[in-house]
């Protein structure tokens, strides 16, 4: 059972005049979760701003309401509003403002509504949840006990909040809580197939090039795959590091492949590394070894060496890591 | 709502002694949902056998029970089962027996379970909705109408039945049911990220070879990508025409395609074609021309030309059908 805190409750009901701010590159869950309780508090009479320091991704645009987004600096008069909601992130910082716009939301009465682990926390009203697949879980959760009926624009906004966090359900995290909100957003109006392919299947041509000069570079070590990106090549394809999004993950795709890992060229002989291991592998040990870290599945991590040191000293670790599970 | 006949219930409660066969070449759907079956025939007591012309492929092979399908030879006395049920397909030749063991099977009592569109009826008892995502999900609503406990063997197999027939929830046919049902299968034991893994995530590395071979073949006239296989191909990376499954689907991961075509060579300048297309194309009427067919978004043909003129000829064909839309 997801029950929201009654101190939110009572919070949302009788406040008035919120910031809804979520994290900087914000993802799918961030903002659908923010347009779905701003179009909430609409719907209640209240006032309320979207507020984000990045542009909302190209993928994202299609989602209802995401126009109404806003950076500080466009937001009028910020000190006017009384209240401050964090989506998606539970630290001031993540939001990342100057110290002068950061001074302005901490002085703000402040509920932050979040599934990540917390670190540095922050806000009057903390509901937190690590073990809840998406933050748009929670929102979903949130109107239902506010009574607030899903229409068709708070559905798709939800929906994909959901679907983005939960690799459209195949992830470890898909739980029947969100399967059962999931199937009542599509009967509000989320259309399952239609938000798949613009969250998913929306890359530049420039993207897909970029993934095949990137796949072409696999190596496979016995049961390790090795893939690499080069400044070059984003060149060439009029890409960015952004758009390497998800590519550590493709490798996988073989039953013979236990880990994979990407090199993404940062400097003359400095690499940024992405690794994603299966099941009981901890690839999270060989980032910590380069000062790096994540979880059990995935990691990440820095190494100054030249590509064939670096990928001799990964290679090692990494067989160690797979050994050890 | 869905709602098993109450024939076929009356069937199932009070007969005994049944052959669950399904379709050759057997997807997740077919194989899923007649083990789910089986597995609630002998909950009741029943005697049941699995049957199946081929193999169950080897991304199956994790199901619970799969090791009990049996094929027709190596059935034994196949005379003495008095009742059939067909599951996932309605025309006894989607088994493809030979002539005596077709006749041994179109002599007994007969239940067909399936979502297909129906072309030749077939069975005494018929339960076909072709709105229905997957057989899995009847085959669901059956089991509990029947009051059947739902134990985690039965989960996992109804799970990835329904996962295979929506594309693990991304297709079109994701319904409201579809994922409440899938929340009740997760909460019986079914878990969504390791069976993705398994349903697909287990790529040979021939095939991941033979996707790069592909993909680098693609060619982008306009908004149609043309992308093929060649026997040489098969040979250089060990694998056969079944390890393009899905293939002429991943080019439309680019916002730009509308159309996706494979060509496969068949023979010297003879290639069957699969052509895939988004929302309002309809490519169904492209493969019409040639003789084959399909649906709105996805269709096949066979085309007899070199490969210039046979890509020149579908270019045009496909240019024309996107200007209808």
């Amino acid at each position: 059972m997801i029950a929201p805190p009654e101190e939110l409750l009572n919070f949302l009901r009788t406040e008035d005049n919120f910031i809804i701010a979520t994290h900087f590159s914000p993802d799918g869950d961030a903002v659908g979760s923010s347009l779905a309780l701003w179009y909430a508090l609409k719907g209640l009479g209240k006032n309320a701003v979207l507020l984000d320091k990045d542009n909302i991704g190209e993928q994202y645009k299609f989602l209802p309401g995401q126009e109404n987004f806003r950076t500080f600096s466009t937001l009028q008069s910020p000190k006017s509003y009384r209240n401050l909601i964090l989506i998606d992130c539970n630290d001031i910082d993540r939001i990342t403002l100057d110290a002068a716009q950061a001074h302005i939301l901490k002085n703000k009465y402040s509920a932050v509504i979040d599934h990540h682990e917390s670190e540095r926390p922050f806000g009057n009203i903390r509901w937190v949840e690590p073990h809840i697949a998406a933050t748009g879980l929670m929102i979903f959760h949130l109107l239902k006990t506010l009574g607030i009926r899903i229409h068709s624009e708070i559905a798709v906004n939800l929906y994909s909040a959901i679907a983005v966090d939960t690799g459209n359900f195949k992830y470890d995290n898909t739980s029947p809580e969100a399967m059962n909100a999931a199937a009542e957003l599509i009967k509000a109006g989320a259309k399952p197939g239609m938000l798949y392919r613009h969250l998913f299947e929306s890359w530049s041509s420039g993207r897909f090039r970029l993934f095949m000069a990137v796949m072409n570079t696999m190596q496979m070590v016995g049961d390790v795959a090795l893939i690499t990106v080069t400044r070059k090549m984003f060149e060439d394809t009029d890409t960015t590091p952004d758009d390497t999004e998800h590519f550590v993950e493709f490798p996988r795709i073989m039953s013979d492949v236990e880990v994979s890992v990407l090199f993404r060229e940062i400097d003359d002989n400095s690499y940024k590394l992405s690794l994603r291991s299966k099941d009981d592998v901890n690839i999270a040990k060989v980032a910590e070894i380069y000062g790096g870290g994540g979880h059990k599945n995935a990691a990440g991590c820095r190494i100054n060496k030249d590509i064939t040191t670096a990928k001799a000293e990964i290679i090692a670790h990494v067989k160690t890591a797979i050994a050890a599970k």
